[in-house]
């Protein structure tokens, strides 16, 4: 299986609260959104919300589901200050602070926010990882 | 907030297991890799297996959860036989099936297998989406 990820897509309760609060922190939706399904291209993989039933009858398993998600999604960007201005952002467009920022013991800096959903994304600075001009990782 | 995603890190309950599993896929690990966290560049997204209590750790969160996590990545073929091909890779791998690849409403074809923690990988055939010579998906 060749090493790409395609698509992520979060399955949501309510998938017009999601498309306001991702636009709201500043993604536009690609052309190819439907009414029933939001798309939105990051880089070489697409992000996509989805009704969190819709999602579970597609795999077919049980919807249900409570606690911790089990996964994160991060956003790295070049600074501390820009950690705290992003967590800022997010927080002003209706994300809940899971997280403030602070120093990783690896010498990172990093908080995390939760969307609508509880869904985690991780802001964080990564003095390691160097973002190429896009504002992509590129791992060694 | 760019519309950039830097990392999908999953957290699992046996990381050897884990990176044993992908590395059956096909996966190759990053250089950046360390003991405690498994990287794969996959595209411009670093996808990323770390244990669940370190994770939820580090977001703050308690690790319990159960159920469906709510999300699903995908993993986009040029073909019907190549998602059943990918399908049965995965499997000798160690994969669940959990949906036999079939016809969708919108005119895909897809299956879904699940990883070692459950996480819901689907394989899929989209006959509206082009595939780069990379094989990323890229919308309109």
């Amino acid at each position: 299986m060749n090493q790409t990820i395609s698509f992520i897509t979060l399955g949501v309760t309510d998938l017009a609260r999601s498309r306001a609060f991702y636009k709201a922190l500043g993604w536009r939706e690609s052309s190819a959104s439907q009414e029933a399904i939001a798309f939105y291209q990051a880089g070489s993989v697409a992000f996509a919300l989805f009704q969190r039933e819709a999602l579970a009858e597609d795999a077919s398993v049980a919807s249900s589901g409570s606690g911790f998600s089990g996964f994160t999604l991060a956003h790295n960007v070049p600074s501390e200050s820009a950690v705290l201005a992003t967590l800022e952002e997010a927080v002003s467009a209706g994300a809940t602070l899971v997280r403030a920022a602070d120093k990783v013991f690896w010498g990172g800096f990093r908080g995390y926010f939760a969307d609508p959903d509880g869904f985690l994304w991780e802001v964080c600075f990564n003095p390691f990882v160097a973002l190429d001009a896009d504002g992509f990782v590129k791992l060694s």
